[in-house]
C-alpha cells in the first residue's frame, strides 16, 4: 500500500496548484486547535483583514469558505441568485463556460456573451447585455485559466448597477497575481482559490461580498449559507457555530497572505508581469507562441501553442516523470495544442522557470544552442 | 499582527476536531503535487480503498468530498433529493436538526420522526413513517455529536427498501470509533467528518453511495456534482479534471486511515468504548451524569449533565485558558447545563483523560480526595 512518502516532490508550474513554499507547508501543519477558540479567532480577523488587503477591497465579509474555488462558484450561484434570474455571463474559456452551467442547473435565466477562446470578451457586447433592465447580475472571468486571458473589468460595473444588479467576477487565478482592485472596479461579489497566485495548498475559496448583494442572500443552500458564515466570521459577540472551519488550511491561508504583505501586492504584480514577458519570450524560442494578444495577457498564466509535429501529452508526461516539472496541457478546444504554464507566486521566479525551460528544450531534442538561446531570452526579460 | 505560531497547542477533548497526530501532521505538509498527478492517483486508490474498510461497504463510489463533514450533508442534499420529495427524518439532537433544514431548504417535503435530547429514537416509530410507500429516503444521525446518543440502525433498511427508498446515515462522529457496519445496516449513503475519530484536521466529508443512489442522481449543484466526482475519483480511463481536489488534506486522511488500519477496527472500537466508560464512571464520581442511558450511549462522545450551580461556560474557559484543554458546552436545550467531551481516537486514551479529570476537580475546587477517587475511577474503567 502507498504513504504519502511515495509522492514525490514536484516543481508545480501548471495550471495549479502552484508552488508550496516550506513556511505555508509548516504554518498547515501547526497544531489543530478548536474553530471556537479564542486563538483561532485572533487568526480568523487577521485572515479577513489580510484577504481585503490582497484584493483591494474593504468589504467586511472577507473570508474564506469552506471548499475549493469552484465551490466559491457554486456559494456565488446559491446565494446571490434566485432562480429565474436573468444573469449575463461572459464566456471566453472553461470557467466562462462552467459558470453558465452551474448558473442553469440552478434555474437562472442565463445569457451567455461570448468570445473565441483566447481573446477578452468584447466591453460593448458586455454591457449592452447588461443594461437590459431585468438583468439582475453580471458575471465575468478576470483571469481565464484556461486561455491565459485577463479580462478588463473596466465600465462594466456602471452598466449593471445602474438598475442594481450585481457584478461577479471569478478571480481564482488572477488574485495577488495580476493587477486586480476589487472595489476600484466596483465588483459586488468575488471568488478565488488558494492554489494559484497565494501559494496555499488547494481547498479554500476566498470570497468577498459587499452590501448590494447582502442585501440579496438567498438561503437554499444548508452549507453555502453565507448569513450563517457572516454569524461565525464577522459576529459582533460570541461566534456562532455553523460548521467546523477547516483550521488547518486557514492556518495556511494566513500564511501566505503574510507572504504577499511582505512583498508588497504592486511590487508583486510587477513580479508577476516580468516573470511572464520572460517566460514567454524564453518558449517563443522554442517555437511555443502566445494565443493571447498583447494586453490581453493574464500574467499569472501564460498559454502557448505547441509547435506543429509534437506529441504534447508524451513531452509534458516526459518533463513530469523525468524532471518532475509539472505543466499543464489545454481545456475544450485547446486540448492536444496547448501548454498552460504557471506563473504564480513563487513560481514566478527565474530559477524555475530556468529548469523548466531547460527541460523542455532537452525533451524536445533541441539543439544546444536553441536552449541557451531559450535561457538567454528568458534571463533577458527578467533584467529587462 | 499574529502568525499561526501564536495560536497554542490545545488538548482537544471536545466535540470534534480531536487531537492530530504528529504523523499525520507531516502528512499533512507533505509536498502538494498536481491533482492529475498518477502518484496522487495511486493515493486516491488507496484512500477510497482504507475508506471502503473503515465504512465497512464495498460501496466503489467511496470517497472524501472537498468540503468539511456539513459539506457532505449538503452534496447527500444536493445529489440524492429530488424537491416534492417526501424524505423522513429523525431528529433526536441538533445534526438530525439541521439535516431537516437542509431538506426544508431544498424542497424536499420533509417528515420529522423526533425524541428528546438524550434519547434513541423510537424504531417502531421511523418503520411506520418509512413505510409510507411515498416515503423517498430516510434519514438518521448515527452518532448523535449534541447528546451523545448512538441510534441502532438495525430493521431500519428494510422499512424503507421495500419500496425502493434510500436509507441515508449521518456518521460524523461515529465512524472509527463506534460500531458501524454500513453494509450490514443496508445504508444507501452516508456521510462523515474527517476531525472526529479518524483524528484528521477538519476539511474533507467521507461520502459513500451504493448503486440504489447513484440510480437516482440530481446534477442541479455543479460543485456536489456526484456523478463528475466519480468521473474524476473513479474513472475507468483518464481521471477527468471537474475541480481542484484538496491535495494535502487528502494527503492527511490517507494516514488517519491507516492508523486506523494498523489498530485495527474492531480493536479500535472496543478501546473506544472502554474510554468512554472509564471516562464517564471518573466524572460521575465529580458530579457529571452521562445524559445516554446504558445501550444508547455513543462511545465516541460523552455528553454529561453539569452539576447545579456551576457556570460550566466559566469552567470550560478556565480549562481552555489556563490548562490548554477543550472540552465542549451544550448546543440547543443543552446549552448551559451539559459538557459534550469527545472520546476520540488518539483523545480516547488513559492519559489525555486523566489530565482533564485532574484539570476539571482542580478548577472545580474539589479537595484533592475527589480528584484522587475520579483518577481512581478512570483507572479502573480502563483496567476492567
Amino acid at each position: 500500500m502507498p504513504t504519502v512518502d511515495d509522492v514525490p516532490a514536484r516543481l508545480l508550474l501548471g495550471s495549479g496548484p502552484s508552488p508550496v513554499p516550506e513556511r505555508i507547508l509548516t504554518a498547515l501543519a501547526h497544531p489543530t486547535v478548536g474553530h471556537l477558540d479564542p486563538a483561532f479567532g485572533a487568526l480568523q480577523d487577521d485572515v479577513a483583514a489580510l484577504l481585503r488587503a490582497t484584493m483591494r477591497t474593504s468589504n467586511k465579509v472577507t473570508f474564506p469558505l469552506s471548499a475549493t474555488g469552484s465551490g466559491g462558484m457554486q456559494a456565488m450561484v446559491d446565494t446571490l441568485i434566485a432562480p429565474g434570474e436573468r444573469v449575463v455571463v461572459g464566456v471566453h474559456g472553461a470557467f466562462g463556460g462552467r459558470m453558465a452551467d452551474a448558473l442553469g442547473r440552478a434555474g437562472a435565466d442565463v445569457v451567455k456573451v461570448e468570445a473565441e477562446w483566447g481573446r477578452a470578451l468584447d466591453r460593448d457586447a458586455l454591457i449592452s447585455a447588461a443594461a437590459d433592465p431585468s438583468t439582475r447580475a453580471l458575471f465575468v472571468v478576470h483571469g481565464e485559466t484556461s486561455t491565459g486571458v485577463a479580462q478588463p473589468l473596466d465600465g462594466l460595473a456602471d452598466a449593471i448597477h445602474a438598475h442594481d444588479g450585481l457584478f461577479l467576477v471569478d478571480c481564482v487565478t488572477s488574485l495577488a497575481g495580476h493587477p486586480l482592485d476589487l472595489d476600484a472596479a466596483g465588483v459586488d461579489a468575488a471568488f478565488s482559490g488558494t492554489q494559484k497566485c497565494l501559494n496555499v495548498p488547494p481547498g479554500l475559496a476566498p470570497f468577498t461580498v459587499g452590501d448590494r448583494g447582502l442585501t440579496r442572500l438567498q438561503r437554499r443552500s444548508w452549507y453555502f449559507d453565507l448569513q450563517a458564515m457572516v454569524d461565525y466570521w464577522f459576529a459582533d459577540g460570541p461566534r456562532a457555530y455553523h460548521h467546523t472551519a477547516p483550521i488547518n488550511m486557514i492556518y495556511a491561508l494566513h500564511e501566505g497572505l503574510r507572504i504577499v504583505e511582505e512583498e508588497g501586492l504592486e511590487a508583486r504584480w510587477a513580479r508577476h508581469a516580468r516573470a511572464h514577458e520572460a517566460l514567454r519570450s524564453a518558449f517563443s524560442v522554442l517555437g511555443f507562441e502566445r494565443f493571447a494578444p498583447d494586453g490581453e495577457q493574464l500574467h499569472s498564466l501564460l498559454a502557448v501553442s505547441v509547435p506543429e509535429g509534437i506529441d504534447e501529452a508524451a513531452v509534458r508526461g516526459a518533463l513530469l516523470r523525468e524532471d518532475g516539472i509539472e505543466v499543464s496541457g489545454g481545456l475544450g478546444p485547446f486540448a492536444g495544442r496547448a501548454w498552460r504554464i504557471g506563473v504564480m507566486g513563487a513560481g514566478a521566479n527565474p530559477e524555475p522557470q530556468e529548469r523548466l525551460v531547460r527541460a523542455t528544450a532537452q525533451k524536445l531534442s533541441r539543439p544546444p544552442g536553441d536552449e541557451q538561446a531559450a535561457v538567454r531570452a528568458l534571463e533577458e526579460g527578467w533584467a529587462a
